[in-house]
Order: C-alpha cells, then structure tokens, then sequence
C-alpha cells in the first residue's frame, strides 16, 4: 500500500511565521516524495492572535486553529507538537506536551539557557521511555551535502581529524537602520547571532566529525546598540550581533567559530571545512547542493579540491527527489526532516538529533557566553 | 479573502513520470506560496495503465484516474489539461482539448515537427479568441535568475547584443551500457539532445535577449548506436546524442549552441552567456540561484563579474518564498510556472510563452536538423 | 658544470613591442631555472626605428641593435632569430632565416596565409635536414595545466574523446570608441580575432586532444566597421571581431570553437573543455595554474569536476619554480617554451610545435575563412 | 636616460635557498620592468659552505660570494643586505648592517622574538636618522589584489571595518612522515606555523584595514611530536603546527586568524576577508590576482561578490607587466617589492613596511605564544 494512503499521524504546530512556513510546506508534502510509514494530517495550527492564525491556516493547509498551546497540546487529534516559536517558550511547551505524552519536533535554539535544555532533556529522556519521541529541528543536518560529509568522515575517510572552521555569515544587520527584531531582544532570542547561527554551527560541527567541542575561548560583540522600531521609537538591542570562539574537540582537533549577522554580502554563508590526515571536505549552504572534497590519497597531480554535486540518486535522501543535476533548495532539508521522524515514530526508535543532542549544544553556547563574559578566557564545556 | 480558499480550477494531467511528478508538486502546493486566483484542483490524472496510474494518483495526490486521455479531456470537472506525455502525442492532446475548450499546459518539446508546431499554433490562436489559454513548459523562464536576466536585458542595461552563447550538458548517457530509453527512440522523442536540451536553450536565448535566431549552421552526432534494452535485448537508437549550432540573431549578434548528454561530469549544466557592448550576463543552472553579472560602466579597477545572489525578494518570484540566501531548487521552477499560468487565467489575458513562442523554437529546431542533415550548411530559419 | 656557465648560443630578435618583451624576459631568465644546454646571448634586438630599438635594448638588455632584419640574420653573433613581428613579415624573415642556417623560433599566427605557412614548412623541413630547428610560438601548450591535460589524454584517461569546446574570449573591442590597431588592418595581421585568438584555441585543441580537426562551418562577423586613428581620423576595420565554427576531429569528436574581442568582462579568458568517455577536464586562462578535472570512474557520490593547482612538482614545468600553491604567471609559458626549445637544440632534435603543426593550424583557419566567406557551409581541412 | 642604465646600487644578499632564489629574481629583472632610480648589481651572495654558495651564485648570477656575513657587510661594492636567512640570525645581521651603514631588506618573520625585535627597530630608527633605508619583506602587501583592497578601505569605500577573518593553510606536514626540517625545530625557527604563516596574515590584516591589533585569545597546537629527520632518525618538532587566535582590532572591529600546515588540500590559501558597514573584501592568494568585492551601495537586485581580475593597468604595480587578464604569479610580489624598495631609497624617503612595522607584528605573535602558554585567556597587545 502507498504511504499516502497510510496510518496518519495528528500535528500541531505551534507558532506561523517563517519557520511554521516551511514546516507546514514538509507536512503537507513529505509522503508524496518519502515512504513514511505515517501520514501527516495538519490537524491544527496554533497562534495567539486568532484572525492571524486562521488565515495561515488557512493560506498553509491546517484544519483548525488554537489560540492557547495547552489547548492544542490536549486535543486528542493531535499526535505530535511541532514547536516553531521563539525561544524563550520551548521548554515550557515542550515539556508540557511530552507529560501529556505528545511527540515533539523543537525548532532551534533549542531553549534560551543550559537549564531549561537540560529540564527538557530531561522530560524527553522519562517520556522516551513511554515510547515517545523528541527531535531538535536542527535541519542542516538533512542538507543531503552534509549528511554525506558525516558518512564521509564516519566511514575514516578523513583519518584523524585535525582541523574543523566554521562560520555562519548572514548580513542583514549591516545597515544600522535595519529595525528592531524580536529576535535582538536577548528576553525572548536569548542571545543574537550565538543561539540563533552558533547554535547551527556548534551542530553541524558536532554532528558531521562526530566528536564533541570540549573547551572554548570566544568573545561577542554588538556593534549596534539602538535600532528603531515598529512604533517609531528605539529599540535597545539587548543581544550579540556576532560571536567568534576558537576551542579543541574530543579527538585533539581544533576548531574555529564565527557566527555574525553583519558579514555584508554574505546572505546564508553557513560554512564548514574539515581538514584530516588523509582527506578534507567543504561546505557553504550559499551552494548547498555541493560538497568539496579532497582525497589526500590520491597521486599529487590529480589531486584537487572536487566539487560534488550531491544530486546523485545513492546520495542521503536525494533518491526520492529529482535527477542529477536539479538542485534542491532550502525547504527540502525540513522535509527530510520531518521524514526521517515520521520514520522513527513508525520503526519504534528515537530520532536524531535528540534532546541530549541538543543540550550538548546549549552547553557549548554556554560555554561561550561565559567565556566571552569573563574577558575571553578558557572556559570547559 | 485568502487564495486558498478562492475559486478552483480542476487540473487533468496526462502523464505521470518524471514532468508529472513535478507538475503535480507545482499544482498541490502553488497557492499555499502565491496569492493566486484560482486554487487548483488536482482532479484527474491520465495514464493508459490503470495500475499504474491508481497508484501514482494516490501518491501525487489526483482524485481520479483516466486511462483514456479523451475521457479524461471530456470530463466537467476538468478544465486544463496538462501534457506531461512524450513529444509524438503533444499535438494531437493539445489540440482536442484546446477544440474543447480546456486550458492547455504542455511540456515541451512542444512537438515532434513543426507541421505539428503549426497546428498546434494554430489552434490555440482559434481557442484563444474564445478565452482559451495556452502555454508552452519551458520551466526555465521561471527561474527567478533567467527572468532576473530578461528584465536586465529588456532595460537597456547590456547595450547592443554582440554574443550569446549557450550549451546544455548532461552526461547520462556517456556509458555505452547505459540502457536504451524512450528517449533515444526517434518515432516517440522526434530527437534526442535537440529536442529535449537545445528546445531549453532555443527558448532561454530567445526569452532573454527578446530577439530571434534567424538561421543556423548546425552539426549533430550519434556516438552510441546500440543500447541494451529492458527485454535484455539490443535498442537501436534513432536520434542524435549531441547538436551544436551556430547562428545570427535579429539584431545582428552572434551565437552558438551546444546541446549533449555526453558531457561527462555535467550533470543538469544549461549555461547562457549574454555579451552586450554594457554589461555582460552569465547563467548556469547547476547554479541555479546566481546570476553572474559583469557591468562594464563600472571603473576598471573595480569592474568584475559578481555573483549575484538571485534570492532576494525583489528578484521575480522570489519574495514569496525564503529570505535572502535560502536557495530554491528545481522544482520552484514549475510552482512559478504555474502560479504566472494560474494569473494569466483569472486575469483574463494570455500566459507566455505561448504557443507561437514555441513555434518559433521548433522552427529554429527543424532549421538545426535541416542544415545537420545537408553537410552542416547555413540554414535560414 | 652549471648550465649558467655552460656554452652560448646568440639570439637575434626581430620586434620589441608586447612579444618582445616577454621573449627578452624569457631569454634572460631561462638557464636560471631551467638546467639548459645553451645559454642564451641577448646579442641583437632588431627594429625599424633605430633610436626605439636601441632604448628598447637597453630597456630589456640587448647587447647591439639593427634596423634591418636581413642585417640581423646575417650577423655571425646570431645564431637564433625569433621573430616577433606582425604576421606579413613572418614568412620571408623566417624563410631567410632557415637558409641562412639560422634556428627559428617565430610567433603565432605563423603566418598570414596557408600559402605562406606551406612555403614556411617547407623551408622548415629542408633547413631541419641539415640540423636547423624551427618552432612555433604557440606558448599555451606551456601552460603547465594545458601541458598536463595533454599527458592526461596521451595516458588514456579520457577514454574516447566526445567534445571538444574552446573560446578565446577578450573584450578589448567592446566599446566602439577604442582606436585603431595594426591588428586590425588585414593586410598586416591577416585577420582579427580568427588568427590572433582562434589560432590558440585551434592549436591547443589539436595539442590537448592529439587529434586534428578534419572540416568546419564557420562565421565570422566585424561588430565596428570604423575606429578613430591616432592622426585624429577615422580608421576602416578590415578583419573580422569574432570567429565561431564547429566541427570535426580525426577521431569522430565534434568540436566548437569562438574567438572574440567582443567578451565584456572577460579579459583573456581562453578555455578549453574537453569530454571523454571516462573522464573530462576543462581549463581557463584566467586561472591557468588550475586544471578541471573530472574522474567519471570514481564513485557516483564521490565523482566531481575537481580544482587541481597545477603548481606540484611533479607537473610539467613546475619542478624548477615554487613550491606548490605559489602561482605562475603569464611570461612563465614563454619561459617554459624557450627552456623547450634550447633543450632540444642541444639535444638534436626537432622541438615542438613544428612548422608543420603551425601549418595545421593555419590550414584550420584558412577553411574557417573559406567557410565564412562561403555563406558558412561545410569546409573540409 | 633608462633606469637600465642608470646609477648602480649593489645588492649582497646572505642565504641563497627558497627566498635566495625569489630574491635573486627579483634583484636581476626589476629594473627591466620598473623605472627604478638605481640599477641593482647582484654584487655578493653570502654563504657558510663555499661549494654550494659558489654554484647558487653561478646559478642565479651573482658575480661575488663571501661564506662569512660580516666579510660581506663590510664590502665595499655593496651597499644593501638582503637577509635571507632563517630568523634566529636576522637580528645579529639586520643590526650590524645597520650600524655599517647598510640599507637592509630582511625577510619574515623579521625576528624570533619581540626582544630582538625591538633591538632591530631601534637599530633602524637610528640608522634612519642617517638615510639609511630598512624594509621588512612582507611580500604579500605587494600582491596587487592586496595592495588594491588597502587602497579601498583608505579611500572609506567600506565603511567601517566590523569584522577581519584571515587564514594561511599549508598541507605540507599533513603526512606525518614528512620530514624534519629547521623550520620544525623552534631554536632556529623560532616558532612553527604561527610565525611562519601567522606574520604573513597578521601583517596583511594590519596593513589592508590601517588599524592594529590590541588584544587576542589564542590557542596552538602541536599534531605530530616526532618526524624522520635526514639522518635516518628521529627529530623532535619544538614548535606549533598551529595557531588559531581572535581578537580585536583599534576601530573596534572583530578579527579570527589561522594559521596551519595540516589543511589537506589547500596549498597556499592566504585568505583575507574583510567586512565593513558599505563594502566587504575578499581574497585568497591561491587565485591571487583576483579580488573579491561587495559593494553594499548597489541595489540589492545588482549586488553581489565581484571577481575583479587586479590586472588592469590602473591596479598597483599592473601597468609595468601584461595586458589584462595575462596573470602575475608568486615572485612578482618581490619584483614589486624592490622596486618599491629602490624607489624609496633613490628618493631619499623610509620605506614601508619598516621595521616599526615588523615590530608591531612581532608583538602581536608574541601575544599569541604568550595567551597559547597560559590556558588561552585574553592578552593584550
């Protein structure tokens, strides 16, 4: 039987700006590409305001709508919570839903501190064991570049890693008339570029050498203090605009972090170059269908950084889409997310990234904060 | 009121391989991104196994299944017909549904000959005085950095066009094992790299620059002759395997064409460079977010190509998608596609390219096998 | 014995424009790197005007001047005449040259006609009977990377060869108002971009691939008819501003080719593709200590067109300059070429590219002429 | 009157391997290019064995060798020491030249430590107040594209400076059987990548934005503790193969830095990349003669990185070489670097980058080592 006439599965997504976009563009579309064993029914869309949450349900496909998320959380129709707001509410929803024994998709950063990440870890830990199941929206991680760089370094391919730079270059707070955000206002984003686009890049890193960063030096700045704002006003910006941190991972290799929204000119520029003793590997979202790679096995005149196009069918989750050659774009990556949980809900296992997963990061963010609030000194995670 | 819950349309698609899985996704999702008039109804899909077809329904979301495409044509709740079939049957599906007065969509090649061209023109300018719409899938006008390119040409910015030179390369069959396909099959496919890569670039050139190619001369080649087939058998292959051109345009520039799926390493490469006496334009679609641009008023010290991130909401079709930097992929091509045919329809006025936009490609196509099959001499079109 | 004190040979050197330069660089760098057998003299520069060529000497460090070329070659001191002149002198200096039992070494275009490059390469064979060599210029073929790609197709690493694909594109033309040249005055350079630029391309594909192209369809086109002087008047443009063909190569590879001062924005952009049945690679002046290279029998999720900095000792050429990833530059083809030549005069035997492979080439551009002029029809070679 | 011909300036140079070579280039061809005010005469090449000395000097053209630098010094016929030594001998020499009276060009990094370095400095000031001239070899600010990008963040074209990322990844010990060398070896070389490859960057940092840097957090390491060494044993490597830092610079900018022999694949990747509130630059000396740009200024529809070929005729040092698009390579930096040198001191003015200059460097170095040694906490410059 096709998948698209399966068993369904029940959502809630709370939360619809641009994150419940592309989270509803996945539900709606997973089973028409991936052989999920579940079918996702958008059962209902939470929002605070209700004229502008039933109009997104409206424009994304969502059967109802609930102002209040324990309302949501409590429905019977609704098997899964998806949580798409900011981050200063994520553990307070999410571990309310997994009490109430809902699985959980948690958009990124996971919490705003160490303690709420470990609360949540936690009640992910005691729900797992009733059999429900937790995933930190880290999607990069479903960039099919990047899930082969991680078979790639898994398979010792790379040997001993020694070298892992990343950064994460977004520009659109170049202008210093750029308006106040919610997401400058270190109450409800916790912090700036560091949870927003460190936390992505501590991931990736983690994720792709499969190793832990162990110890950070870094430092933040904000460049702009007051912005203004919707009401005509100024708004204090109470967050970093960048954060760069150097520190060693569990193997003895060292790292190199850069996460700054006023990089001007540098759109997306997610960035991730490992360099071991028999091969090295690249990546930059702003070409995100490639991988470069370069094999320090072979003969020095043939060698040379080579640029994959990881459009081929045996590449990670890309059989399921289009021929060589035709590239996939960004909201593919929650996709295959959202497949590869509906799968781990149907085989009885937990998804990955997990919330301890996503503690291992909030503590290296963490780490970072303090570091840079002591003067840039060594801090452990 | 939102679009999505507007007016419908019913779509009856014929075919469902490789153009009907993406058409279908272009149908299911186009007004959950753009505000258009009418919502489509993925009401029928054609395909002359009932199996098949059943099954590919479910999976691409159609509500009913037609093994007849004249069935599927005459039914009420159809009223555009998208043909997603091979080139042999375009005419004849094209031209009984626009007589019965349905909306055509139909891939391209639009035809096999130009004598099919023709009719098809024709009737569709008779179905057109009647508010009958119809359109030609060359999907590649749809992304955003083509059209970006059109609009930077139709300005005045490039100044005289001296040169245009275009290819598209793939290397699927560069293995001589690779299996025999319909494609390779001159009675379905009417040509092989012609048809199905030089119709692209015929049509980007033309699309871009605003003018026409007004004669050829023009080789082509077959490099493997025989092909293992399904049945274990020998295919033999009746179309070309590459088609290289050269030609003048209407305002007098130059250019050339290459069109080959034995490129070995390219894999989807469909590159247009424009060179004007102001600025030079440059397009790869294994890039297919970036627009090289060279503007030559700048001073010499700072003149340069610049790769233009063609993801900002300003660029055609872009604002209804993801934020600077977060790429789109193949299949936005179509949604775009048919969000601009889906306008056309509720505004009452006549979707490009139309029929007479892909006559004017197949002309330029027959003029190519014309001169390829005299000694490569010139060619008017 | 080092070679910097081993036996000289005098060079007489016709021309002390652009070429001039870069010829003296060569002659008085190249034993400094390159074990040579011969140790070049700069003993004669030669030039009409007797005061340009005498602080031309001085500037480039030529022992004596002489104003006439026949005085040049007769001068016992001289044992090599390098002619960089305009293309109407080539035939007769170097026709002399070779009976006065004098080396050769003439700059490309060879010459201005097939007539004169056949009267060239006979001269050539009867002077290489009694030990005298002649080469020409073609100095891409000293590109490390070009010269690599040629031991890459000689090993058989590209399998069969498929396509070929090069343009030589300039933009030194583009605005209408640039002056008038010699190079553009047909009765001195023979033609434009055709003899100036297409001769690089046609000699490197013939050089890369070990193939030789067996017939075109050619067209040429003048974009600019007239240019100011330097007297203040208007100058008649008699060559053409660009050249396309397309064709065929002795081993059933079809081949497209463009030259062009027309490019804006590409400033010596000579490009060469080349596509086998097991691998393809593809080169650019503009980056010309890269090579493409792309190995089709590696893995699918592994295979990629992959950047080799040709700069490893193990390249051809490299050996004696930096280590790898210090650059070399343009005036290093001449260095490179000159150590080539010297080497095989010491070592008696006859250097490449011969006379009769410049007559190869010419042979080429006479048919592509031929087949412009002729409406753009087939021309066999 | 020529520069070729002109007043004599005789050049003894001590060392005579990799930088004896680019040096000795340089000094033989400068005035063949430039208009310099003196002529240098390779006069002396010093030493220690006379065997191999006497053989480089034949080799690269020198007339003299002495095996004793200060024999050398205080010869007569020469009138500027260029130290090519490696750093444990350049203060002893710099010094004493210094105090003979002698011009001095001494390659980086200009001394092992921030003492001798300051012993240096204070020799040059006081030596200065006589005329004689002293210049540190950063080679690199003679690269083009970087003497460019200097002149645009002069001009305000950037705007202000937010953030300075900079790397310099070598591969050349990835192999953990690459042998010993003395740069490996900490007494002579004083320390590994950091000074090696870290001067070059900190310098290029320094000089590109105009500001200084004030206070860094570092971290070194050590991957591989013993290699062969030529005898057939077994040497210990005493410095770092690595150093990461970040830190801040005068205006309040952010920087990263890099520097390491172990990034497989890149061979001389010197990057720079500079973000400012209007403008952003970037580089990377393994494509050396192109610089990166973003203008912030244009429409957001036209912006993009621009690859700008730095070989126009208006770009630093370019109007003495090749036409645009003909590329520069490694040792024109040198060239370019004498001559600004020979161009200071027949003008009677210091040259830059001096050696106050090299002293600002140092201390950044010194900086690094002394955070790296003490847990990685923040240093003050």
């Amino acid at each position: 039987m096709s998948p698209a006439a399966g068993e369904t599965i029940g959502i809630g997504m709370v939360g619809h700006a641009f994150m419940g976009a592309v989270h509803s563009h996945a539900w709606r579309n997973v089973h028409r590409f991936f052989d999920t064993p579940l079918v996702p029914r958008l059962a209902v869309l939470g929002g605070r305001d209700e004229t502008r949450a039933k109009a997104a349900a409206q424009k994304f496909g969502w059967a109802a709508v609930e102002t209040d998320w324990r309302a949501l959380i409590a429905r019977d129709d609704v098997d899964l919570i998806d949580i798409c707001t900011p981050g200063d509410s994520h553990a307070e929803i999410a571990i309310a839903a997994l009490e109430a024994g809902k699985h959980v998709l948690c958009e990124k950063p996971m919490a705003n501190t160490v303690a709420e990440a470990e609360a949540m870890a936690e009640a992910a830990r005691k729900a797992g064991e009733r059999g429900v199941r937790s995933m930190v929206a880290f999607n990069y991680r479903r960039v099919p570049a990047l899930a082969h760089a991680r078979k790639l370094v898994a398979s010792g391919a790379l040997g001993d890693i020694r070298h892992v730079r990343s950064v994460y270059l977004q520009d659109w707070l170049s202008d210093p008339k750029s308006p106040m955000s919610w997401r400058l206002n270190k109450d409800l984003a916790g912090s700036g570029a560091l949870g927003d686009l460190g936390a992505h890049i501590v991931d990736a890193a983690q994720f792709v050498t499969g190793e832990l960063i162990t110890g950070v030096s870094a430092l933040t700045n904000t460049f702009v203090h007051q912005r203004p704002d919707a009401a005509g006003g100024v708004g204090e910006v109470t967050v970093d605009d960048c954060a760069l941190f150097i520190g060693r991972m569990t193997s003895g290799a060292v790292a190199s972090f850069e996460a700054t929204r006023y990089a001007l000119g540098r759109k997306n520029s997610m960035r991730l170059e490992v360099n071991g003793s028999k091969a090295s590997l690249a990546f930059d979202f702003e070409s995100m269908n490639e991988l470069s790679w370069y094999d320090g096995t072979e003969p020095p005149t043939e060698a040379g950084f080579r640029r994959i196009l990881v459009t081929e069918p045996q590449h990670p989750y890309v059989g399921v889409w289009w021929p060589p050659g035709h590239l996939l774009g960004y909201e593919h990556t929650f996709t295959n997310e959202v497949a590869d949980l509906l799968t781990a809900i149907g085989g009885g296992y937990h998804p990955e990234p997990s919330f301890d997963d996503g503690l291992r990061v909030q503590r290296v963010l963490g780490a970072v904060e303090e570091s840079a609030a002591a003067g840039s000194g060594w801090q452990e995670v």
